[in-house]
């Protein structure tokens, strides 16, 4: 097998279980290989450090797959990965639609798979992973007995690798509706035309955990796409809520939503700019007991990460203003170059800004079907935080 | 009233709403005042900074009661405050027994105040505080009509502000077992000899989040105190649950609370050192499905850190080569000194050690009747990782 022989000067991360190597680490390659082949990956005394799939084209040229010389990568190996993700999760209380595989964090670099009920959704990021394909297809098939499998493999990050942008059904039958559960709420879910695979399962327990703040609440909510925080604030007990998101589409979801619900007469669903709906009510006297924050990733890459400050600052500067004494702040960033650290530098000097002290009710991160992979930062992507005004 | 004037050069720190006047800060003191008096406090250009107790003996120079000029020192200032943390606590969820009042993070500095049912623990551990003993138990007996209330004055900490540390009944009857549910378990709590006030409500919720790792496992615990963690692993289901503890009388406590709640066929608690204990099962080649860590503040000031890092660090390593494969490891550290970046080096450099990969499963911190006051670093102190071994 081909043999992929790093540099003496890099850091011990791989060794510390870092599920990548970078271009920049190798030395040489010892033997011929395609892009995307299966590599033996050895330091510079030549001490095995694991296999996993190549791509020269990319940055990140090798992905781990296994650290054990002896393990062969073949449909065994991604079968027994596949049951491992499921009995976690269903070890952790995950019934009927949850994230099975959440790449590198399950030992499965590059690969997404999401499970709305009888459908699942995959991604495949990388070349080494797209491969396999047509074996994961295989292997779900042959565990879950699904209606359909459906490819979102419509994400930026695979132009990186040098892959297309694609989507499509892949499996049986897939309709472009799904209704899944979540903490007793029924969701409408549309993963052919939905942000990335058609549903976030990350925030799943952070809307169980907003539930003691929410009751009796005047609540705002931006960025709320497909409406699963408004909804789960109505149904524990808000008094009403107002929800804003720029995309009509979602909007138009998060009503059918509330109608599936029963909430429609809580919950209003508008068209909106969060930064112009913020400084609105602020101009209009509009206060709050609680304001939800569930936005994008304003940082998509390290050159956005100014902006993405400025944007965060921003919209929580505004939410602190819109709330009455004793109030709460929900409020969320998905941005892996935003950390924990940072994003509280943020959220500290809004609270300047706005000249109010804060008290932490909690801080939390990414549901347990998203697991995070202590050598791997890049799993680590969620900050969540229920802060109330003093 | 007597002004306390700040030095030009000190940080905003005080500005951004931190809960105390360090002696360095201050430039001068106009007028006269007993230790324990109210004082004004002001910034050097002569803006108002807010109204607290002044120790001249302390570092902690002033204490802040409140930021508004207005506001009187007063009982009704007490008892509205009470309040504010009881109705906080109930909109919370928290019903029975939890801490009512935790110091800086509910406004009342250096007051804690713990609910046992009917019975109240309370230290006060600033001599301004300390003055308002008195007013405080009597504002407890009006809302409460406690059957007793004890004070745990027999704190170290006491000696820094020229307290004696001393314990008694302040009120009523406080009998030496008190019954206290927590999760469903029922508890013998021990407020007069217990270590603190009796009892570690901090881990509340913590302990409930063990549940779906511990079913059907093998469960090791070390510093377990009187078993509130091993007897909440054994009702969510795991097989055998082994746990340590140096103290006699927690052990035998702790035996008690398994027979109280039927669980003593599952528990088995033995009186032992943790590091002994960790360095023999390893030394038999024992394996655990998971191992629970919730030691005392190894790290009791800066002086000791360094000793602290090395005690945590052998025990989560002692820990980590317990564990099976896809092993639980759920560990702790209350000391502030140790914060969470460091407690994370500490885990990573065991984990390195132990030659594992670590999954996080959660991170979590204190329960929320322990609330984090954002400005003040100091209220947030307990760390607590569930991490599983890959």
């Amino acid at each position: 097998m081909t043999k992929v022989i790093l540099t003496a000067n890099r850091s011990k991360r791989i060794e510390k279980g870092h599920p990548w190597v970078f271009r920049t680490e190798i030395e040489k390659i010892q033997g011929n290989f395609s892009p995307g082949d299966i590599v033996e990956v050895y330091d510079h005394r030549g001490k095995f450090l694991g296999k996993g799939y190549i791509n020269p084209r990319s940055q990140i040229t090798v992905r781990f797959l296994t650290r054990n010389k002896d393990e062969a990568i073949d449909r065994d190996f991604f079968k027994k990965r596949i049951l491992d993700a499921l009995s976690h999760r269903e070890k952790l209380g995950f019934t009927g639609s949850f994230r099975l595989v959440y790449g590198e964090a399950d030992l499965l670099p590059a690969l997404i798979v999401d499970k709305f009920e009888d459908v699942f959704v995959i991604q495949t990021l990388a070349l080494g992973m797209e491969r396999f394909k047509g074996v994961i297809v295989d292997i779900l098939k042959e565990i879950f007995e699904p209606r359909g499998i459906y490819e979102r493999n419509d994400a930026p990050v695979r132009e990186l690798e040098g892959l297309p942008q694609v989507k499509g059904c892949l499996y049986g039958e897939v309709p472009e509706r799904i209704i899944i559960e979540e903490n007793g709420l029924k969701l409408y879910v549309d993963v052919i035309n939905g942000q990335k695979t058609g549903y976030f399962f990350d925030q799943k327990e952070n809307r169980r955990a907003i539930e003691p703040l929410v009751k009796g609440a005047e609540v705002l909510e931006c960025f709320c796409y497909t409406g699963s925080f408004a909804l789960s604030a109505a149904r524990y007990g808000a008094k009403k809520v107002l929800a804003f998101d720029s995309s009509r589409d979602a909007v138009e979801l998060a009503r059918e939503n509330a109608v599936l619900n029963g909430l429609d007469d809580i919950c209003e669903f508008q068209e909106g700019n969060a930064f112009d709906v913020l400084r609105q009510f602020y101009n209009n006297g509009k206060k709050f007991d609680v304001v939800i924050l569930d936005p994008p990733a304003f940082a998509k890459n390290k050159q956005a990460l100014e902006s993405a400050i400025r944007g965060y600052k921003e919209i929580n500067l505004r939410s602190l203003k819109l709330l009455k004494p004793g109030g709460f702040l929900i409020t969320s960033s998905c941005s892996h170059h935003v950390d924990e650290a940072l994003f509280w530098k943020i959220i500290e000097s809004a609270a300047w800004d706005a000249r109010v002290n804060l008290r932490i009710i909690e801080s939390r991160t990414q549901a347990k079907d998203h697991p995070i992979l202590a050598a791997s930062e890049e799993t680590r992507y969620l900050k969540f935080l229920m802060l109330q005004v003093m």
